[in-house]
């Protein structure tokens, strides 16, 4: 079985974590996985949303430690091999924004340091109202630096900097509350949830879910300016789609757009 | 009647969306009437403060859509008249947040796409608590692209990106929380509410209230370092004023400021 | 006794303003002995966080106004004066943001103007649930400049905008909702929870919450990529660490790591 399972059904591709023994901890295989999944959704225009879970008890409890303990064998103590690990490790969160579809998070159980990096990186995220989130890497001497990148950029400062410096947990409900997930809700109702999620999101006009997305980050990095001049070239080209032009026209005739 | 009514009074400057039947849509009038006023409050000094309305069932419901299909007509598609179209509304959108005068919203109805981008460009924002709010424009195949350049800098990506890909409203309560809107009120007290925060506003010391209002949004797109000394210079001038060294004179003898 | 009294126990450095009758105002005694105790902070490694409190009935006031309007007196009304005054701030500030040590606000009473700044600045922050906190020069004619520059980067911006503008103040639990402060407690249980807290944090590998300190403000101001790429060099120096490898041994061995 792969380490990180793929199966499409109706415009929806399921990535599933698989090493639930390790509490699917972000190991050079399961990056390496990651990597080439995200190359393959990348260039394949079938999946119009993708959803991220983990099987077994827990989503992702980042890093594969006693992995990278291996890797201090090395005559310089592990520091390339540490470089790299982080590097392949950002190049798949950065992928995972730089995707065309949208990326929904599924969680459950604990998404911990890299695993709740992951949270904060995809586009959405729905969790059982009992996960439990942090960035905990302090507690071992670790600090999550990378994992705060994607962090920062979801919550505010103060909380951000406590979940990092204390270590500690925070529940889903906390988490809905302060913008690291979308939607908190009971563990039987995970999966439709996240599936109503997702196919509301596959029925829209795939070109213009792709540009809004891209655009969403691109814009979010640039002064308001800039911002604007982007976003207004990306919408100039949006209307032109013949897509588009159908999808306002039956607007104004007040029917469903014919996009097939 | 002007499409964008200007009616003064008591050193705030009202301004109304008149048109609607089209839901006070943001056609090409109704932006050449934004873009005049804006100009005209610029160099006015006697409006202090500008409460923002619409007229009719909505506060706003975007861009005008049968207009733009129109547009479609010409030799490029319509290309060059939808870019034209998204700067000029970019350009209003800026110049809203360039006013010396600070912009409430009094928002009501429904606030959509492009509508919902102008409460989020506005200042501050105050609703009746039955509001809905949606940047919905991927429903019809037109990602809300502009309108994210000013809901991301709003609220938290989670909640940007869901609203921006589902279409789905949000409530009053639901904008209060998230920190789109400031206060949600009921139909009764919309008026009241909107008219006493402006008042409070319009009862300060109006070059500080300047001052402060292009420094926020200045401010905001540097680094810190770059920020404090910007803000140290404009604090400077600020102490500088013969008004506000009676402001802090009369705080200290314990009475109310003369600056009449 | 000094004016920033420093009392250091169980590596916790507890400064306290003690200009009570003047409500800890930020004159220039009061900032040169911050940049004093910031200075001598930044070389002692001794203490692992510090907390930061006011004698008195308030936290903070913010500027002394009285010694500002004293230096009108100056040929040229002040402006050298004012300008070196608001430098002199700014760089207590960001002082405090680039301790090694993480600063923690214990706050009680009032936090206003230059105060409200000191809470927004902290890294952490924990408070009375009857403490009130404003950035109200605009009711002398005075616009928070320098305060909303710490004050946006902490909380979302209609209501920092609301908050310089109307120079209203808010309570403990709005400050809490909307990530000014992270805790709001009763007066009883502040010495404590601040305490605890601080516990926490002095627990933690030193050197991990240093290196995470230093870098949560570095890559908060550079782009996606360029935050992870240096978070992967700063992570890289963090596991070479001989402590961080004891650190992650003792979790893989499901022991308390020995630091000692």
């Amino acid at each position: 079985m792969a380490l990180l399972e793929r199966r499409d059904q109706g415009g929806i591709a399921h990535l599933t974590m698989t090493a639930p023994e390790r509490l699917n901890a972000l190991s050079d295989d399961m990056l390496e996985a990651f990597q080439d999944q995200i190359d393959s959704l990348a260039l394949d225009h079938e999946p119009r949303v993708v959803i991220l879970s983990g099987a077994g008890k827990a989503f992702c409890a980042g890093h594969d430690l006693k992995e990278m303990q291996a890797k201090r064998q090395s005559a310089d103590g592990g520091a390339a091999a540490f470089r790299d690990l982080f590097n392949r490790c950002a190049k798949v969160m950065m992928g995972l924004q730089s995707l065309p579809q949208p990326v929904i998070a599924q969680v459950h159980g604990i998404a911990t340091a890299a695993g709740c990096q992951l949270v904060a990186t995809c586009d959405l995220a729905v969790a059982t109202n009992d996960t439990r989130f942090g960035v905990n890497g302090v507690n071992i001497g670790l600090f999550c630096s990378t994992p705060m990148v994607a962090l920062t950029r979801a919550i505010g400062r103060k909380k951000a900097f406590e979940m990092l410096t204390t270590g500690q947990f925070i529940s889903a409900d906390e988490a809905c509350r302060i913008g690291l997930i979308n939607h908190s809700v009971s563990a039987e109702d995970l999966e439709a949830t996240t599936k109503d999620l997702a196919e509301t999101l596959a029925a829209k006009l795939t070109s213009a879910l792709r540009i809004g997305k891209r655009t969403f980050y691109d814009q979010a990095q640039m002064t308001v300016e800039k911002a604007y001049d982007h976003a207004a070239q990306v919408m100039t080209k949006n209307m032109l789609d013949a897509r588009t032009e159908e999808g306002i026209t039956a607007f104004l005739e007040k029917r469903p757009p014919d996009w097939a």
